[in-house]
């Protein structure tokens, strides 16, 4: 089973449906909703269950290889034999199992990932931002310093990814992610209800253009819709973006993930301001 | 470690943070904001380690029982013994290991959960929202119905919601969630930098305050921030809480899974109005 054919995707990213909208002040009245799909995805590595994740349908070959770019499981598309849909496709035409095959001489390994979780675990303080922090810096280093971004730039992206998200326009429930590179050209766009998600789907679609791999990162700049977690600078760092703009407000851990890996973290981005929370040396003033 | 003093709460769930807003039309300028504090907690169940979320800390005695109830770990408060932090406690005052005793004669098994996932997992299409749905009628039934609600009552939820989120008022980054009994009274609230966190953290305030048992449930309208997905509807649904607004939009399994378990679910409620998505019935028209 491959990917649906674009004439397929709408009908499985989005569900229309009857509701009745209720006001005070009007009689309530039915009609029709577009409905962001949400269905479970099993990814399994050479046949063991890995992850079971819940996403938007029609983007699986680029959202499981973008996931286990960011968390490390493979480090580029050389580690990638075949992902495969198996067992039966559901009514709606999707199936939600993947199997994914390693490349030639490659063993997916995702105990790496257990062991290095197992080290934190271990520690005092059981887990902790700070060394998650510590971790990643060892797994990723810090991204490269490939020079500045004008702020017109910074602050066009978010209305770029505005412009990119279709189907939250139609549904209001869906995340959007989108790479650009340093000057402003569109690389790739993801939308799913999940926000991590939509970024795993823009740094699976860099991998499949070649645009991102081990000696070359062309994205420079991660826009996405909502708020700025420690998992959305993670996968940002994994793919070497080194700017990343939301439309909404970060959290402490990304704030502090963000400085330590040397990404520049802007928020609140609206009209032609945005605020900016780490390395804002990387942002040239208008 | 017990739970942190009101008096030091603010210090563990908003830290202060310098910042620069760059705009284009205006000088940059420097300031302070408030951001949400967002750390790892593994949660341990009598020393294995059972999960590891990202969330805000300074509930997390409320968030791991409502966590676990949501999760059909325990069944009420006698199953649990002991919630105790354990490791040092970070600098900032709080720790990220919570161990979980079991009430006497309980044994906390969380293979039930694991078996359930199995016999999903090994089904023709691998996971299905579908299955999904079925596999919580078997373990929570319908949410039984408990009478009507005014369609005033569930608009002006929202509103309540906005009153009470007074984290997000200052961050800008937290989620909320609310729960209301029949006739309006606010049972309890949460607020964390996750949107499922904040309905545990409900949950496991109505838990404690023995205002949820297994034969009486005293909530029935549940207040979210964000948009409402499948897990949500699970929580909601584990605390019989038969009324689900939402000021964003739901998802297709969302829709799906409250109109099997019987949940009226709202949508995009602003000002007077709202979208009904399920089970219109129970809603009293103004």
């Amino acid at each position: 089973m491959s990917e649906p054919k674009s004439a397929d995707r709408q009908r499985i990213v989005l569900r229309s449906l009857e509701r009745r909208r209720v006001s005070e002040s009007q009689p309530s009245a039915a009609s029709t909703d577009e409905i962001a799909v949400e269905e479970p995805l099993e990814i399994r590595l050479a046949g063991d269950t890995f992850a079971t994740i819940m996403r938007t349908p029609g983007d699986d070959h680029v959202l499981t290889a973008g996931f286990l770019y960011s968390e490390g499981i493979i480090q580029g598309l050389a580690d990638l034999g075949k992902i495969a849909h198996c067992g039966r496709p559901t009514d709606a035409g999707y199936g939600n199992l993947v199997d994914v095959a390693p490349g030639p001489g490659t063993v997916l390994a995702p105990e790496r990932v257990t062991e290095r979780r197992g080290t934190i675990v271990s520690s005092a303080c059981g887990v902790c931002g700070r060394e998650r922090i510590d971790d990643l810096i060892g797994r990723l280093g810090r991204v490269p310093n490939t020079g500045t971004i004008s702020s017109e730039a910074v602050a066009a992206s978010v209305e770029r990814l505005a412009r990119a998200q279709r189907s939250f326009a139609r549904t209001g429930a869906m995340h959007g992610a989108l790479a650009l590179s340093a000057d402003g050209e569109e690389l790739a766009s993801g939308e799913d209800v999940g926000r991590h998600n939509a970024v795993d789907k823009v740094v699976g679609k860099l991998l499949f253009a070649e645009l991102l791999t081990a000696d070359r990162a062309v994205a420079q700049v991660l826009a996405v819709s909502g708020r700025t977690s420690f998992e959305i600078i993670q996968k940002a760092a994994a793919a070497r973006m080194a700017v990343v703009v939301s439309v909404s407000a970060p959290t402490s851990l990304a704030i502090d993930t963000a400085d330590a890996l040397g990404v520049t973290l802007a928020g609140f981005a609206r009209g032609d301001a945005f605020n900016l929370y780490t390395h804002p040396e990387r942002v040239r003033p208008a």
